[in-house]
Formats: C-alpha cells, structure tokens, sequence
C-alpha cells in the first residue's frame, strides 16, 4: 500500500515534506497537542526533528520549550527525544519517561498530573490555555479529508479539534485494517449544552470511524513507516498469579453471594504484568463472553478474545508486543468485530463508568493500614507515572480494586504502611485492596475495622508485627480513634528507607 | 389539619400506634435506615423511644445496639439520642453530633464514611448487608398509599424500597404545601441495567413528587407535631465576608475571560456560615437568574430565590432558621414554583454534576502547599464530621473551590500546612482555594507553581514565612522535586499543635 493510498485528500499532497520541514513550523513556547496513549499511536518522527531543532536553537542561545500535552504515555523518541534537548517546559496529562521523570524530579521540567478523563474538557473550557499546534498520528486520509485513526484515539478528536494548526503524521506501518475499529463520539459539548451520552453497553458504537479535520488547518503532512513502542511484557511471575487467583476467587464468591451477575461486569484492568496475570488467571476460569471497558488493550485482552472469555473490549489504545501486533494485523478482521477504539474521554467517563458499573483493577505504589492508595510518589516527592485513568475508575466502578505486591525492592520496602507518603485514591474510594498474601474487603468498613484486614490480609509477615505494633500504640496514643495515628511515627517508614535503604529495622 | 387529613390510606388507621410500641418492632442488632439530612426530615419520637427502650435493654445486660444508617445530618433528638445510651454499633454515611463524634474518637462506635452518592447504590448492591427496619419521615400519606416526603428526601426511597419492615413518622408540623415540592426519580437500577439519566437542567422533573411505599411492610405508623432542628446560623463574619469577596471578584472575571457564561453554572454551595456568605455576596453582585443545584437549601438560598438572583434550586434537602422557615412555609406555593427536593443519589449523581458543569463551593478543615485537602480529620486522627457530597461535587464539577479561613483556633491553627493530616481531595480534584487572604487559581499548575500561589494568596501573613522556608528547604532536601516534601517536617506543625497548643513558633 503505497502513501497515495493512505493519503487519498487531494488538496494535502502539496502539503506532504518532512519532518524537518514540519517541525519548523512549531514555534517556540508553543502547546503542542500530540498523539499518543500508552506507547501506541504516538507521532514517530516529527518529535525527533522538533528535538533536533530545539537543540540547535538552544546551542543557539534561545531557550526553545514548548508544553507538550498528549494523551498519556508515548515512547522514547517522543517524551525522551524531547526532554534529553530540554525541550519540555511543562508536561500534562501522564507520562511514564525515564528521562521525564528524571528531569521532573530534578525540578527541571513542571508536570501537571491529571486525571485522564478530564483533559479534554479542560481544553475546552480554556483552563490550560490555547492549544497552538496539533500533531497526530493517523493510519490515513479519506478522499474528503476525514482521518483514519491509528492504534490510539486518546485526546486526538480535542487537538484537532482546538489546535490552531495540524501536522499529520501517516504511518503506513498501521494496517489499513484498522479502518473501521475506531467509535468517534462528537455529541460532547460545554455545559449548560451537555446531554447524556448515548450508550448503555460496553461495546456499543455511538460515533462514527473517522476524525473530523479541517482541511485549512493542516499545514504539513509527514509520512512514516515505523512500528508502536511494542514492549514485551514478562511472563506473570509467581506473585501476579498469587494476586490473580486470590481476586478471581473473590469475584467467583460475589458471583455466588448474588452481588455480580454470572457474566461479571465490564471489565477495567490497568496495564502490567500483574494486569496481564489477572487476565490469563480470568482465561483458566470459568467466565465466558465478558465485556471489557478499559483504556488500553494488551496482549492479554487479545488471548481473552481469542479464547472467548471476553466477547467484546474497549479502549483507547492498543498497545501489543510485537507477537501479538502479528497476530492482532493478521486477525484484524476477526478483532474488528469485538474491539471498539474510543476517545479517552469516552473510555474513561464517569458517567459511563458509574451507568455501565465496572470492576476497576488497578496496581499501586502503597496502601496504608486504613486504605488509602498512593499511585503516583515516591517517598512522597518524586513522582513515578501519574494518576492516568485510575482515579477515574477506582471513584466511580461497582467494584474498585488495587493491587500490589506486598514488598518491593526485594524486600526493602513493605507496600502496606502505616500512612501512605502521598494519597490519589482516598479511603472512600478504596473497596478492595489485593497483594500475593491475600485480599481484603473493606466495604462497609470503619478504619480501624479495615486496618485489621489490611495488615492481616494484605502485608507481608516480614512487616505484619509492626504493624499490628503501630496500630496498637495508636490506639493509645492517637488524639482521636476514627483513623488512630502517631504523627511522629507515620511517615517513619518512609524517612527510615530514605536514610538507610530499607524500611526494615523497625 | 388533623391527622386523619394526613394519613388517607384507611389500611394505615389500625397500625397507627405510639412511638414506644413502634420502638419496640426494631430488633437488637438491626440495620435501622433513617430519614434525615442536615437536620430536615428525620424521624422525631422514634429514635427517642428506641433510646429509651435499648437504656433499659442494656441496663438489664442485654447488648443491646443497632447500624445506623441515614441520608447525612440528623438532630440531637435522633443520633444525640441513641449514642447517649450507647446504642449505635455502626453509623454510616454521615454525622455531626457532638456525642456520635466522641464516641467515634473514643474508638466506641465504628463510623464508616461515604461519598454520599454511594450510599443507595452500595444498599442496593449488598455491599452494606440487609437492612431491617426503615424509619421515615413524611408528611402526608395519600389514598393510595403513597407518602409525601417532608423536609429532606435523602435515601428514603432506598430505605423504603430496601427494608424488611417499615416505621412511619406522620409529621403534621411540616405544611401540607410541601406536595408536589418532591421529584423522585424510580429509573435507578443495578448496572448492567442501568441507563442515562434523562436530566440536562437542574430544575427539570424526572419522577414523579411521591414515594412509593409497599404497605404490606408498614409495621407502624407514628404520629408527630415538631420542628426539625432550624438552626439559625450567625450573620457573615469579616472573614467569611472576605471569603466571598474573592469568590465573586473571580466568578465575574472568568465570565469576562469567557470561561463562564454569564448566567454562571449550577451553583453547589456546601452548608454553614462562609457558605451562606457567599450567597450574601453573590445576592449584591451582577449575577441574576441563577440555578442551583445543590445538597442543603439554608436560609441564604431562600433569600436569593426571593431576590430573583436565583431563579431555581435543586436539593435533596430545606434546613432553615425557625424565621425562614416561617417565611418558607408563608410563601409556599412561591417556593414551590422554583424548588426541586430529590434523592441524594441523584442531587450528587456525578452523572449529573458533570453534565450540568456545576460550580463546587465547599468549606474544608485544611489544605496543603500543593493543594491537597482534608475535610474531616483533626490532627490526622480525629474525624470532624465526614466527607459528605465534597467528593461527588469536587470530582465531577465544572469548577471545584475550597474555602476556610486561613486561621482556626484564635489563631493556633494554620489552614494552610505543609502536608495535611489526612486527604479527602487529592491534588487532582482542587482547582480553586479561596481564605480571606485570597485565592489561588491552581487550573494547570504543577505542584511547585501550586505551593508558591497557595503561601502567598491564602496562608496567613503569619505562617507565610515558616511555609515558604519549608519549601524552599523541601526544594534542596526532598529525594525528589515534583512534590518536595521533608518527611520529618511534614506533619510536624500538627504535631507541634498536639503538643503545645499551638502551630506557632516555628
């Protein structure tokens, strides 16, 4: 299939250069909206001429960065070909970059974490500032200018749609297959002229195929050839099987307990190794014809519809290694029919989440012994990734779930802490909380009735007596017995692994 | 009126009975669902009775004790009542009583604390168990059996549709000219069943204005003739009135920015003295024709609905002075024209609250430099008095505010601290913080570029000094700079107060 193919717009041909030559044509200081969501369907190559550029600018002496927005993670040669020139002034709304995260935690570069689901209205509503360059990825132009979306929808109907001008990016590496997969829902609008969103099942289409463009904004048209990040995750190891056999236990016994129907309830997993084992776990079960709705597909979603498991997934992006990108391009006929690609304000929307009731599973950083979940810091300051979608999930799902191992850094750091060092998730969204030693449920829990469970249940026996120790002395010493706390003692496990490298030694 | 007026279904005659004989139908150990929402609507004889009936039970060594469940608030006579004797196991979703507090500080009733939009939705999942008794407020009982609600509407109709047997409270006090006030919405169900709620404005009727009832489960009907509780709340203080100011200098400026249409957004005020400034002020402002769309009406909505600067109010919920409660009744059939009382699930359905891009005004006890929020612990330990809707309204809003002044406790307390105690809105829920000093726009900041705004527009001059020598200290020592935080510093301006009495004399 040959570019003209892919770029069948008559009017864009004059308009096809290179990335240079693209990439020129955003200025300094510029919001630059760029495709792009968990590794797929990020732009390719205009990032590394933008940073080819910013560095000779800089050497230059005149201090090029732009704010980069997307519509969560991308690749090392977008987020990191940009941050290694110090090209990114400020960041929003998730990355997950080693050397964003470096230059982040050096307070070199401002980072605003959102959640997922409110970006693009917050483009909207004028409350980031205008969005001055757009430049997505797509899997090709129809002969009236209409876009064909690549393996990610994520926020690329809002930068079309705010930017004040286009880059395209065509990358003929996508199958045309993909044409088809994609659910563009364009009934949003501002309040006081919002509606209801029109969709009441997972897998429902309540849009059309294709992005909406104007044809007058787009000022380059860069083609590319050149695969998805497409990593490969590992092989569930034995703690991820631990954590998927004790949740699908727990779903097996609601199921029996009346509280989920025998189908379950759509099905949202965050992304990972462990995501990835509590899908193989559902795979060896004995559910049949699930529905997901979810923000990325994995290898792991793919397996599920292979097998049957799940009939139907949604997302925002799909995000393989590069084994099943094969099988998923030589099925794409097969995975047309069950996958739907949505924006992420769709995937992700709390009215959705709340009408269609998932069962949100996401990991985390740490709990603490009341049930509050850190996602995103690092002893408190440094940030890992962002909040991404979790908080969109875990505030408005049936069922909100967090996993864990009970230890990281072989063992140097308990996940369950007497207070966590920074809070995304509050205790009144927290209903499940899962590690390899077992699950706790804590509906309709007090905080001391849920700190029992999560220290019994939840931590590893290396950190339980301590625990079991801190909570004790809270409850005489504590100025109150709702959530019993020593506030000198805490974060004590924190600053103990900060100065020594481990928080053992209690 | 007589009683008889009031209580038309002639199957209900026989089982009218006094509230001791009602009190004793409700078993040791029962989940007993109350009406009542911030001191409207609660039952008045029988949870007196029932106080009286478990002193006696527990003087004779019985363990007598129930879960009690309510919309929120509920009035001395109701939850003052039943802690005073120690008959309340478990209290959800919502309190504010001086004795339930000091019960649950003292670590002898377990107090679970939920979004208040949760609360029907867990009973209708099992997630809180069965529940066995309903006792309801109403005022009137129509031929057919169907009730008319009273002063709040709560969960009473998951109450009513819920429990095994039902107690109802007849309150001949409340004017019959609270009919047709009500609008309760049966197109609720359980996911995947569910479907979109057909509201786009707030005053819009979706139900119909009576609860359903299945009389077959009404064990007892209970007359009564008293007054909900008509706190009179203190004129706005300098504070509270500065508060306002900076509130409405800022609403006016995002209409000039075009972020706000000039008619504003659904107001959602939380209850209490800045609150009510706010209304004050929003009264003398530019603003008319308002819609609110809210938990709790009080007095300064009545007088804005009066004003015309209001033109509708929705809540699930009227908690007026004795005054404006004699002017709400006197004025009824006006009222009734501009006010909407619905359930709780559906005045804090995050559905709704997004679609309709509410403005969400709400107190808080403290926040931190990077703009955190906690709404319900003192010290980190003690509960307040809980998270109530914040949650639904600061997720979902359009615009999503935090007030306090910027002191508490003459002065001893700094509302803005270096890490607050406990979280109930996390960094990514809080744009807006307004105290008397003034107001921090926090939309598109990164935690740094909060904190500077937060010290220098709302911390007291006082503690300015000591919270930027903590940030800048934070910024050479913290192990990461995205959120530079001393863990042994962070709580300890709580810790100081625990100790001295004071957080001064950093």
């Amino acid at each position: 299939m040959t570019l003209a193919d892919r770029v069948q717009y008559p009017a864009f041909h004059s308009r096809i250069m290179s990335a240079d030559e693209a990439a020129a044509l955003i200025p300094a200081g510029a919001h630059v909206g760029m495709s792009g969501f968990t590794g797929a369907g990020y732009p390719k190559a205009v990032p590394a001429a933008l940073a080819a550029r910013i560095e000779r600018l800089n050497r230059e002496g005149h201090g090029f960065r732009i704010g980069l927005w997307t519509g969560a993670s991308t690749a090392p040669e977008l987020d990191g070909a940009l941050a290694r020139v110090d090209g990114i002034d400020m960041r929003l709304p998730y990355q997950s970059d080693p050397t964003c995260r470096a230059q982040i935690n050096a307070g070199q570069m401002q980072y605003v974490d959102l959640h997922l689901s409110h970006v693009a209205q917050y483009v909207w509503f004028g409350f980031l500032g205008a969005l001055d360059v757009a430049v997505v990825e797509v899997a090709g132009v129809l002969p009236d200018g209409r876009l064909i979306p690549a393996s990610s929808v994520g926020n690329n109907k809002t930068w079309l749609d705010q930017a004040q001008k286009i880059i395209l990016e065509v990358n003929t590496w996508h199958s045309p297959g993909l044409e088809g997969m994609h659910d563009i829902y364009y009934g949003t609008d501002r309040p006081p002229h919002r509606v209801p969103i029109p969709m009441t099942e997972p897998h429902q289409r309540i849009g059309e195929p294709y992005l909406r463009c104007d044809p007058d904004k787009v000022v380059a048209v860069v083609p590319t050839h050149q695969p998805d990040r497409n990593t490969t995750y590992a092989a569930p190891d034995a703690n991820s099987q631990q954590i998927a056999a004790h949740l699908l236990d727990f779903l097996q016994h609601e199921v029996r307990r009346g509280r989920l129907p025998p189908g379950l309830l759509p099905l949202q997993s965050g992304v990972g190794n462990i995501a990835n084992a509590v899908l193989a776990g559902l795979d060896g079960g004995p559910f049949k014809g699930l529905a997901a709705y979810t923000e990325v597909l994995q290898d792991g979603m793919l397996a599920l519809l292979r097998s049957g498991t799940l009939a139907t997934a949604s997302a925002t992006a799909v995000s393989l290694s590069p084994e099943a990108m094969e099988d998923f391009n030589a099925r794409i006929d097969f995975y047309r029919e069950r996958i739907v690609l949505r924006p992420q304000e769709i995937s992700n929307h709390p009215e959705l989440i709340r009408r269609m009731g998932l069962i949100a599973m996401n990991g985390m950083i740490e709990a603490d012994i009341y049930g509050n979940v850190n996602s995103t810091h690092i002893m408190g300051s440094a940030i890992m990734n962002g909040i991404g979608g979790s908080g969109d999930f875990a505030r408005n799902a049936y069922l909100s779930v967090f996993m864990t191992p009970s230890l990281a850094k072989g063992g140097a750091i308990s996940c369950i802490v007497p207070m966590v060092s920074h809070v995304d998730h509050t205790e009144h969204d927290v209903q499940i909380l899962v590690t390899e030693q077992g699950l706790a449920d804590l509906r309709g829990l007090s905080p001391t009735q849920r700190a029992a469970q999560i220290i019994e249940r939840c931590a590893h026996p290396d950190f339980r007596p301590a625990l079991h120790d801190y909570l004790a002395r809270a409850r005489r010493g504590a100025v109150g017995q709702h959530t019993p706390h020593l506030l000198d003692e805490a974060l004590s496990w924190h600053q103990r692994f900060v100065r020594t490298g481990s928080m053992r030694g209690v």
